[in-house]
Parts: structure tokens; sequence; C-alpha cells
């Protein structure tokens, strides 16, 4: 029995609900409700009408983009005051103490500074908006995979993420601000794009036409795009990030809008942080963390050095691996006790804490003093017991924002650190970063992991040049290039992104010859690290009981036909429907379902009926609102018929059935469907096979799929739950059990 | 009346046929045919065999990666050397005859040359493989939309492409070498991943598994980014160029292969060419041309010189309708003229020996002479008339291969040009360029096209820091960067790539900072171009009559539904169906069909039955050259029994059904349908509107889709044809017309 068998067996006595999938989200709807309605406003609208349309996604697209950077910018500024603030006040202290003995009055001043700004961040967050915890990049996942998470995409959330990643960053914990930013640019795209606010209940009454899910999932994609364009200057790689996560169709024109925005976005962070920097015209800051030029005559690599990089491959999955499995106990630790929002901010304090206090630590036993150069990129180098004129090279990793650690471990010249140094730092902030990950606070994990993976890189960096040392092959003598390599070794052991991080890795060098090796990288950290457990995203997905929906169906699941999958018996309506009825199922809380075929002639207990349409949830609580009954269409011809805009002006947020009052009388009238469904749905016979459901399903980004027998009756229903139950489990195909909560 | 009209009316005259669509082209099919003998394929695979073929195809993509790699070097090599040779006998030759006179002789000496180059490959290309002339790019489009072109991918077309381009580059005419590497990479990967040629009918037996349209389609794709790559240096522009061009399903497995190829295709070339150029380690040459290192503390460009770039791009986006206009009447007249091949070749030969004549005249009489300095980039530099020390400005733009050009107009120093140099060659090379295209050679439009917008837009840069000079803004001084916007602006103005295009110049640039304004460039080329005339790739497309298929529906379609756009009444089998019919019905030369919807019990006059699946042309003509019929099923039995591998060992290139004999008795039998067809086709109802039918049939890359009543009868059936007829014209909808051939 291996080590990894008793963790296992371990776990399973921890209560957990990864094996469970949660009925309670519920999907976006990425095709359109093909109703008559709809048809009518499209065939009316002219081809000049369509082109305004488009102009008008521009327009956007560009407003995602400016507004991300300035937030992106925002945040960068904030942080660099308040943590410029902090360290010199530090800093200030430490050196009084320095001389006259009694440093743990620093210690107590630094821990109470940090722990001042982490409680404010984290009181925010628990009590406000729980779901601003983390990066949100897990949560814009599943937005991207066509899940609705719960107030992800609200204003109140994007105030709450950025001021408490403000308050986490300049408290110190080991954590970054570019994660936030993607959570971010989704809710400020997700806000633009349906020109109003709920919230805030404010109607722009602008871009009404893009009110429905396929719209502003669209527009979310370019905002989490123009999120990590501006969190890593690498707008390909934002592009390529939401198509990784987010497409089912590719669509040029859409990718294209994407590309736009993510452009924009880095543009106006580099032109107001160059203003900011007092170098305004350079644009020198590209995005929030900025590794720095590699230059390719500087520290090149030659090409047999790919293979020679291959000894940090493994690490980085191992490595990553090793911080999933800690985060995955830790979580469900915190699951089970932490629940509460005192508790919760009482260990972000907590941490911060600690994070100060083993940092004091440190660089109080360290003695590795290094020359103060003159091209140091210290901003705030500590002497301490350090020579004059020397500085504490411990101080440099950890009295600094991480973005700097990062630059520096990346740049600082050969021989600027002491393999101990680096040793200890690697264990220490290992420790620290992965229990901060998961605690109640907006922070991200992107550069707690590169500068991990930095630190261990250029330690094995400097232990390989010394062995070579006595070839002198002068180009191995840069470890700088190592601690690249291992830095994107370690982050892609934890987040397992391949594509879009490669590219992001490349554009935040800018020196397109490190591409293959950071390939290699990435490619193989994933391989080992799935080995073990899944990405740290992944986890916390599972985790939440998300239904999300891999690329393909599991490659072994052919034998599982829709007649197996689909839920049935379905709850059907007829086209002219009696109210009472459909109010008695909308009220159901058992079922709770939202798209419900609609058939001819059926009564409650006879054989399926054939399906006519689709009609959702969403459209007949806005049919019950108006009254639409059949027996008061006389009285109705006074009135005005309903539009697509009454659909529209309740979106998002439908009010529950529970809010619409229907009186007795009512109750026995009829509605008309058939003007409001969508007549045309997709349907599958029942034999068709699992793989083949999942790819009409998934390329299509539907809700519901109806599954017809060789009548055209209706047997059942596919929806996402149905998919995402099977997945391939270490002994082949597995099925996830159904929860309610 | 403008000109345009005029120019309109005249074209009118001219017969064409741009709107018809041809019927002889065929569609690939990307949805696999889900049948009996598939299932149980798939069922009976365990979850290591999945993996095996997983491994299996990265191990394709890197080979293919490696194959285009070493062929993009063996074409860089043969082109330097050969193109080396020539100008090095020219100079000789010049300067020989500049002291005494009588330069003729090396007019005739160059002409001659040069003519003897291009009539070479202009012979290999007309009489043996007329489909490896030009770029190869409109019909690798062409394939991964999804069209079979007769031909493309064989290992013959490869050979001729890769002669013909060598030939036509060092013959000195205005062409590429980038546009053919993407048709080869393309070949390469059709060749690797069916591990046979069906040309040298050897077959490796490896890689069976992958013998059809949708593995094979997916392979190609990693080819066409392979050779992107391999041709720009730019990787992730490759995989854009094959998702831009080609996805329907956005796959995150298949784009990360897709990405390996391009990271092996580039690395090899750097690799290979490295040791060439003696500088191994180096790896200075990422792809064919080498745009050269824009360093931003070179030549930053301040942030309002974006919109200070602002008028250069209208006359890329005019310039580029310009260029496709006049080769839109060049292509006309040729397919009306020029269509014998030996005609062909004459005019090829005759263009070269024009080309020459106008370089050496204009090299004649120019007289704008430059210092030699030491950082010159030119190889060739020709004294001529000028003093000593000095070298003919004019010769470094045409006594050149076309890459070092571009190079030199992009980073020459100021002053290097005088802007009457500048205004007449970009004024004779479009010229040239225009008239070069669509010869019968194998040969690219990037690299000319860069050349002219290179040249136009340094013209303006010197005009432009002229006029600003008072100034003294040593920023602007530098005209380099101008060059590379005009470039990007040129080269979007004529093939009207947007995505792909921008990613492509940011990586040969090596500087994300120009991504911006770049983008922009080519965003307004591409709007200014489109008011105009379509690029130059949709142009030969549409005059091949393909029918493509474009990302959405014309947006004024939904008025449309699926019953009036598709095909009836629909040629069905039964589910047993006598052999003479079906031999009956794939005799018939007028309807051709590939498709064929399986009912239960039809005849031919009674009404439609109902659907039970769908079989293709392909498959019968397998089932009837093996005999499957049920009267011989007895005797069959100790035969083996049918099996996927007869269809893979027959696939591509089905035998036409003439070739199969079937005797009078044989006709008389029954053959058994049900194992071999797919049991489970789309369909979709008749009133489903056009936009919802294009959407469903582009995202899976169906070829048939039937349609059904609300009986599941069929009464329809909806091929890439009955699509690709609507299309928005000017005023609103238009169809084309079918045409037979």
């Amino acid at each position: 029995m291996t080590v990894y068998d008793i963790v296992k067996s371990r776990l399973k006595e921890i209560p957990h609900n990864e094996k469970l999938l949660s009925l309670k989200y519920e999907s976006l709807d990425y095709d359109n409700s093909e109703n008559q309605l709809f048809l009518e406003e499209e065939r009316r609208m002219s081809h000049m009408g369509f082109r305004c349309l488009e102009i008008r996604r521009w327009v956007i697209c560009g407003l995602i983009g400016f507004l991300t950077g300035l937030i992106a910018c925002l945040i960068d500024i904030a942080v660099e005051e308040l943590a410029g603030y902090k360290y010199s006040a530090v800093k200030q202290n430490i050196e009084k103490f320095t001389e006259f003995g009694g440093l743990s009055i620093s210690l107590i001043l630094w821990a109470a500074l940090n722990s001042a700004f982490v409680m404010v961040g984290a009181i925010a967050v628990a009590f406000f908006e729980p779901i601003a915890a983390g990066s949100g990049i897990p949560q814009i996942k599943c937005y991207l995979n066509g899940v609705k998470i719960p107030c992800v995409v609200r204003l109140k959330t994007l105030a709450i993420k950025v001021f408490g990643v403000i308050c986490s960053v300049a408290g110190g914990l080991a954590v970054g601000k570019e994660g936030p930013m993607i959570h971010s640019g989704a809710v400020v795209a997700a806000g633009v794009s349906q020109g109003r606010s709920t919230s805030l209940k404010k109607d722009f009454k602008i871009f009404e036409y893009f009110r429905r899910d396929t719209e502003k999932r669209d527009f979310v994609s370019a905002g989490a795009a123009a999120g990590v364009s501006a969190a890593f200057g690498a707008p390909v790689g934002g592009v390529l990030f939401s198509l990784e996560e987010g497409a089912s169709f590719w669509n040029q024109m859409l990718t294209w809008r994407i590309f736009f925005a993510s452009m924009i976005s880095t543009f106006t962070l580099n032109f107001f942080l160059s203003i900011y920097h007092g170098k305004p015209g350079e644009l020198s800051s590209p995005g929030l963390i900025n590794f720095g030029r590699f230059d390719s005559d500087v520290s090149s690599y030659i090409p047999f050095e790919s293979f020679l990089f291959f000894p940090y491959y493994f690490p980085g999955g191992m490595l990553g691996a090793l911080f999933n499995v800690i985060n995955y106990w830790l979580t469900i630790f915190r699951i089970r006790y932490i629940h509460r929002p005192c508790l919760q901010v009482m260990e972000a304090m907590l941490v911060a804490a600690v994070t100060a206090t083993v940092a004091f630590a440190m660089i109080y036993f360290s003695n590795d003093c290094q020359p103060l150069g003159q091209d140091s990129t210290e901003e705030y180098p500590l002497q301490l017991f350090c020579a004059d004129g020397e500085y504490n090279s411990m101080a440099t990793a950890f009295f600094n924002t991480p973005e700097r650690s990062v630059r520096s471990l990346f740049h600082n010249p050969p021989g600027s650190y002491n393999p101990l140094t680096l040793g200890v730092f690697t264990l220490v902030y290992f420790v620290l970063a992965v229990w901060t990950y998961g605690l109640t606070v907006s922070a991200g994990v992107f550069i707690p992991s590169l500068l991990i993976g930095a630190a261990w890189g250029r330690l094995f960096g400097i232990l390989l040049s010394t062995i070579t040392s006595s070839q002198s092959v002068s180009i191995w003598a840069d470890p700088g290039k190592y601690a690249l390599i291992g830095a994107a070794a370690q982050l892609g052991g934890i987040v397992r992104m391949t594509l879009s991080l490669t590219v992001i890795m490349v554009e935040a060098t800018g020196n397109v010859t490190y591409g293959f090796p950071i390939m290699l990288v990435l490619m193989t950290a994933k391989i080992v690290g799935d080995y073990f457990i899944e990405g740290l995203y992944d986890i916390h997905i599972k985790l939440q009981s998300v239904p999300f929906l891999h690329w393909d169906a599991p490659p072994t699941s052919h034998w599982l036909t829709a007649r197996e999958v689909m839920s049935s018996p379905v709850t059907c309506f007829n086209r002219v429907e009696r109210v009472g009825r459909i109010v008695d199922v909308l009220s159901n809380t058992s079922t709770n379902h939202n798209g419900f075929p609609v058939v001819a002639h059926t009564t409650e207990n006879e054989e399926p009926g054939k399906i006519c349409g689709l009609i959702l949830r969403s459209q007949l609580i806005v049919l019950l609102k108006h009254k639409v009954f059949v027996e008061r269409a006389s009285s109705r011809l006074s009135q005005r018929r309903l539009q697509l805009k009454d659909f529209r002006d309740a979106y998002p947020r439908f009010p529950p059935i529970q809010s619409i009052h229907v009186s007795q009388d009512e109750r026995e009238c009829m509605m008309d469907l058939n003007e409001f469904m969508n007549p045309t749905p997709y349907t599958v016979p029942q034999e068709t096979s699992l793989p083949r459901v999942f790819k009409l399903f998934r390329a299509l980004g539907l809700r519901h799929l109806v599954v017809v027998d060789d009548e055209n009756r209706v047997v059942g229903l596919v929806t996402r739950k149905d998919l995402a139950r099977y997945h391939l489990g270490k002994d082949g195909l597995e099925e996830l059990q159904l929860a309610q909560t």
C-alpha cells in the first residue's frame, strides 16, 4: 500500500461532495429560442439593421476592454501605493530597531499591518459577497462552460472583488492580483453588454437586443479574455483562454471581437500605467505582471537544452499535484469546520500574521548577504545585519510584492542568491501558498505558483551550472531561464492549462524562442500531474458539484445510448394548455424543470405525444405575468401584443413562480403556447450513442435536447446533468449521483 | 456613373462562372457514420486502446511538424543556392560590362536565366499537376471548409509544388515561397496520417484507424498550421490560421496537437537553418521570412501614433482592392484565352523576362546612390554608375530575393532610400505582382504584398518625417515601422485575413507592442477593401464555383426554411434493398447522389417512408464489391464478416460504380443495409429556419442533413450546395445557380 493509497483511503472518511452533481445550478441557453416573435423580429430587420447590431457589438467590446484595463490599472496603483507605504513604514522601523535591538516590535508592526489589511478584505468578502472569494477562475470557467453560477457576474461582486484583492495583496499574503482580473473582466462584460445594472436599478435602455444568454455569454468570453490580457499583457493568450474554456462553436467574428477587447484592454493598462510610472509613451507595462525582457542574445538556449530541461518537467507536475492534494484536504476541512464568516475572517487574519512572522524569521535568521549593485531591482533593500553596501538576500524574496520577487528571480544576475536561501524559501512559500489558496479573500494563485517554480527552477539552475562549471560553458551560467522554466512547470502542474498558458507565458516573456521548451514543460507537467490528481480549478469545481461538461464524452461510452442517459418521464404541455396545470407544474419544487416539450394532444397519463416545440420556464413565467390567456384575447385586442421586449426586460432575473398571483378563475383559462414555443427544437432518436448526443449538445451549447422515438413522440429529455454524470474514473466509466443541494 | 460602375458593367460582358455553384465538388464527411460495425469496434476498444490512439495522434502530429519543417528548409536552401548563383553570375557580368559598355548583354543573360528557371517550373506545373499552381491557400481553405478538391493532397502535388516554388522564386518572379508551404504542410499531413501513399502503391499498414474524413481533416489542419508556422516562424499564428479557416467544432485536444505540430515545425526549420547558416545554437531563423527584430527601444511608437498611422489604413484597403480587381480581370482573361498548357508556360516565361527587363531598366535609369555602410544588409550591392564606396539603391529592391528586400525596407537606417525610387518601385512592383499572381507556377502572394506595402509605407514615413522634421521629434525619424504598418495594410487589403494575420505579423516581428496598430490597420484594410471587392483567395474560390460555407448563414435569411432550401424528392433505399435498384441508382450519372436515406418500406412511387438511417455511396460500393447479399449469407458463413477494415482499405479512392461487375442473377439478390447504415443521422423538421439549419450543418461538419415531416418521414435532404447557394449581395439575399460542371 503506497502513501498515495493511504491518503486516498483517509480521504474517503471525510465527508465531501465531489461524487455528487448538484441540481441547483442551471444552464445557460446558447441556443436561441426561434419562436414566432423572434422570427418576426429577425425578418423585420433590414440588412442595415444587422450591420448596426454588429457595430454595436464592436463598441461594447471596445468598452469592455477599456473598462477592464482601467480596473487593472486601479488595482495596480492601489496595491503599489499601499504596499509601498507599508514596506517603507516597516523598513524604517526595522532599521531603527536593528541598531538598538528590540526587532520584535518591528515584527508586531508588520504582522499587525498585514492582518489589518487582510481583515478588511476578508470581512468584505465573507459578509457581503462570498462568491468574490478566490481567484474567480473556476466560476468563470463554469460560466463559459454554460453553467449559471448565482451572482457571479453582478456589479456588487466586482466591487468586492476589486476591493478584496487590493487588501489581500497589500496585506502581504502569498497571492497574486492576476486571477481576479479575469473575473473582473467577465463582470464588466456582463454589465456593459446589458446596458443596465439590475443591482443599481439603472436601465440605460441601450443594447437591449443583447439581453439573452447567447449574446451575454459571448460578451463574457470577451471580458474574460480582456482580463487575462490586462493581467499578463497577453492579448492572444487571453483569446485562447476564452476559447479553451468557453468556445463550443468557433465563430470567426466573435473571436475577432474578443481579440479587439483584449488588445484595447492591454493598451489601456499600458497607457495609464506608463503615465503613472512617469514614462508616458514608453508603453512598457502591458500587463499587471511583467516578466521583463528575455533577450535572445543574453540568455538564449541551445537546442539540446530543451532536452536538458527535461529533469525539470517532473518536479513541476509532482509539486503541482502535491499542492493540489494538500489544498484539496484543506478545502474539505474548511467546508466542514470553517463555514461561518467570522471564523473565515479570523483564519485569513491568522494566515496574514503567520506569513509576516515566517517571513520575518526567515529574514532574521538568514545570513545571506549580497552586495547592493547599481542595477539592482530591489525597491526596499533591507540591510539588517549585513555589512554596509550589502543587503539581505532573503528579504528580496519576502520583503516585496510577489510580482517583483518573480522578476528578481528571472533577471537578477547569476550569484544573487545562495542555494540554501532558495531552498528554504521554496519550502516555506509553498506551505504558505497552499494554506492561502481557498481563504475567504479575493486573490489569485498564478503569482505564488510562478514564485515557487521560479525559486526551485533557479535553484536547479545554480546546481546545474555548478556541476557543469568545469566545462565553463558560459551560456549555462544564467539561472534566470531555468527560473522561467521552473515557474512554467510549477504553474502548469497546479492549474493544468495548456495552450493558453503557453501563449500567456510566451507573451509575458516577449520571446517566441522560449515557446518550445515552455510547451514541453507544460505538457509534461499536465501528464504527470493528471496521474495523481486533477488541476486546482477542476478540484474546486468538482467540490462545488457543478455539472461541468468536458470537451468530449468519455471515449469508452459508446455502449450508452440516449435511452439510458435521458431523464424520463418528461413533463410535457399541450399546444394550448390550462393555466392551472402550468402553475402547478412550475410550482412543483421537487422537480423544478426548466424546459418543457410541447406536444400535440396529450393528457397526463396517456402515451407520449408528438413533439411540436419546446418552451422554457422563463417564457412561461413572463406569459403568466402578462396573463396571456386565450380567454382574454378579445380584451387584449385593445392592449398591445406581447413582444420580445417583454421577455428581454425580465431577463436575466425572472421572478419566481410564487411571486405571480393567479386567481382561481384564471386557473381555468387556457394559454396558447404556439406563438412562444421554439417550434424546431433539436431532437435525437433513442438509439443515438452518448458521444453523438454529447457532441450535438456541446457543439451547439444546448440546454435541453429532446429524445424522440421513431414516431416523433417525446420519450425523454437530455440536459447538462445527464451528460455531466458520466466521467472516466480509474476503473473505467463512473456515474456520479445527483443531489438536490 | 462612377469608374467602378463602368468597370462592373464591362465585367458582365466577359463570360465567367462566379454566379454558379459547381456540383463536381464533393464534401468531406466530418460526421462519423456510427453504424453497427463502428459501434462494435468502439465498444470493443478498451480505455487503454483509446489512450494508444491518442498517443499515435501525437506522434503523427510530431512527424507532420518535423517533415514540414524539413521541406521548408529544403526550399529555403535550394532557393538561396540557386538565387545566389544567379545573382553572382549576373553581378559579375554587369560589373564587367559597366566598364566597357554593352550592358544589354547582361540584361539578356539575366532575362534568359530567369526565363529558364521559370520555364522549368511552369512546365512541371502546367503539364504534370495543374492543381499545384498558385499558392494553394484557396485550395486548402476549401479543404478545411469541408470541400474535397480533387488531387489537392496527393504526393505528386507536393513534389511538383516544392519543385515549382523553388524554380519560380529562383527565377526572380515577384512571388514568395511562404504560401506554398501551407499547401505543402497539408499534403504532408494527409500523407503521414494515412500511413500509406496511394500514388506510390505503398501501404505501411500503420495508422489504419485514421483512414476516414474526420481524422484526416483534423490532421490536415495540423499540417496547414505547421506550414504557416514554418513559413513565418509563427506557431500561434499557424494554429489560428487553421482555426480561422477550418475549425467548425473547437476541440481542445485537437488544438493542442495542432500547436504541437506547429512548434515542432518551426523548431525543426530553425534548427537546420541555423546549422546551414553556420550558427548552430543561435536559433535565429524561426521562419522562411524573418522580419528581423523590431526592438521596442529603438523604434517604439508613442501611443497617439497609432492614430497617426490612421491615414495609412485606407491606402491598404484601396490598393488591396485595386490589386484584386485587376487580378480578377486577368484571371477571367486567362480562363478564357490561356487555358492550353504551352500557352501558360509561355506566359510565365514572358513575365519572367519582363520582370528582369523592367528591373534592369529601373536600376539602369536610377541614379539614387547610397554609401555602402558597414552594417548594410545587402548581399549583392551593385555599384553600376555610382561612385566607389556607394551602391545603387534601386538595386537593393530588385536585385535581391523579395524576402531580403522586405527586410531592408524594414530595417535599413533612415535615408537609405530616395522617395522617388520608392515611388517608382511601388508602382512597378505592384504591376508585376498583379500580373504574376495566377500564372501557372507555384508561388505565393504574401511576400510581394508585403514588399509593395513596405515600399509605400516607408515612402509615407519619409514624407511624414520631412513634414514634422521642424519639430525634430527623433522618434518619428525611423521609417522602418511605417514600412511595417504599410506592409500589414497592403497584405490585409489583398488577402483580408484578420486574426491570424495579426498574430502572424506580431510573431514575425517579435514585438507584441506593434499588435495594436497592426490590428487596427488590418481591420480597416478589411472594411475598406470589402466595400469594393472580396479578398483575393475568395475571388479565386468563387471563380472555381466551389460551394464554400461561410461562418454564418446570411443574417437576413430567417424567412427561409428547410422546406425551401432542401433538395427533393430524395432517392431512398429500403432497409433490405434489391441489388439491381442500388446499382441503377448509383449508375445514374444525372443525379450522382452521395448519400441516401434508408427508410422503412417504400416503393418508388409511393409516399415517403419513415427514416431509419443514412447510407453513403462509398459504403454501398464497398458492399457491392464484396457482394454482401442476403442470398449469399449462408455461403458467407464460411467467409469472414465484412469489417470496418474493408471500408478503410478502400478509402479515400473508392472505385467508381462502373468498375464493379454485377451479373443479372446478382441484380435480383437483396442487400441488408441495417448493419452498415448510420442508424441515427441528424434530422431537422421542415419548418426549421435556414440559419438554424446552417448552424447545425456547419457546427457538426455534416455532409447530409435529412429533413423530415412530423411523422419522421423523409421529405428532403440538405447538402452543402443547398446552403452555399444563398449569399448576401448588394441588394440583399441572392441565390446562385447550380452548374453540372
